[in-house]
């Protein structure tokens, strides 16, 4: 049975919903036969290989309020980061455009990586402050987690994996996704946001016992 | 206390998300405090005023794989409707662009009547099949919610509350909003996604708990 994920690396809450299903599947009797399956989704697709500053300078300057009133809105995704041992620090974070992390996780799907690649460009982007639209930072965090660096370079270095980022945007659009986190589970059952364990949960199990018979 | 809810009128996350929050207010004591404030989000900002066909021929067309997949994530979200009340009736809707949507929004919010419009528009996209880009279309469901059909008129044919909305868009944005329905508990906290009326209720109360003492 399949998990897909649409999310983006740059997305808080797709980082709190991958948590939250990591915690469901270990809840989940038949894990084992599940695959998570990741989908790419831009959420600034016009967004600058690399913005000025960190997040929260670009936050501060272009929102023109009071910049406590981001640190708490922040806080509120720390605290639930913290809950799930993940360690935001967008006064580190430094954003940037995604089209080349989403070519690179295809790369890595390819290889039996995703899964390795994905939790190595989350760290990246929400805790070490590592710039993610720059191809040297790309280079190095998919190198790292097994993937060789020849082949990274020439996917770096081309537009190859492009058709596979676009399609699956393609594919979010019709499905009528509103944002991400998205989960669609065993390809028929959908759950939108960062839904809580017990909800993803849920939906494994609904998913589970309603599958077709083996053929 | 708020609760602000960055919504789209064509998506149907969102109206359940709406429904959820419905419910969640339903069991919370302090519902009579809580001021429901709709925040514009343009799913798609570059949709045509009004497509060609239903949803339903579009998702089928564009997508280009078997219908009955479609279907059957369709069929998930009916279901989930079902539950609570809605009819989603996607073989009927009439999708377009939702900018005029947003803008008479904000004129019913300075008229009071933002909750009656929500629903209005909402029951008329998703279930009675109405063009929701379509001028005439809005100016019914807007006077038929009791707005003053000259002061709609006037709306549609100018840009008045173009700015109310693209700044709505602009928080959103920055806020990190990852997708919609996205709600905000006074001002502090946040919720990703069409979530659980459990969740939501306990959004309400934590916000609730902890907001800061009258002065």
């Amino acid at each position: 049975m399949t998990v897909e994920v649409w999310a983006d690396v740059v997305c808080p809450w797709c980082r709190l919903g991958h948590a939250y299903l990591e915690q469901a599947l270990e809840r989940f009797d038949h894990s084992d036969d599940v695959t998570v399956v990741w989908r790419s989704f831009e959420l600034d697709p016009l967004a600058p290989r690399q913005r000025e500053g960190t997040l929260t300078d670009h936050l501060v300057a272009k929102l023109g309020r009071d910049p406590q009133e981001i640190h708490e809105l922040n806080g509120m995704i720390v605290a639930r980061g913290c809950e799930v041992g993940v360690d935001f620090r967008f006064d580190e974070a430094q954003p940037g455009n995604t089209f080349d992390a989403h070519r690179l996780l295809h790369l890595a799907a390819d290889r039996g990586l995703a899964a390795e690649l994905v939790d190595r460009l989350y760290a990246g982007y929400f805790t070490e402050g590592r710039p993610i639209g720059d191809s040297s930072t790309l280079e190095d965090l998919a190198t790292e987690v097994g993937l060789d660096g020849t082949e990274v370079r020439a996917v770096l270095q081309s537009d190859r994996y492009a058709d596979r980022v676009r399609q699956d945007e393609a594919e979010a659009r019709e499905l009528q996704v509103s944002g991400v986190p998205f989960f669609v589970f065993d390809r028929r059952l959908a759950a939108s946001g960062a839904q809580p364990a017990d909800v993803l949960l849920a939906g494994l199990q609904q998913a589970w016992d309603s599958r077709a018979p083996a053929s």
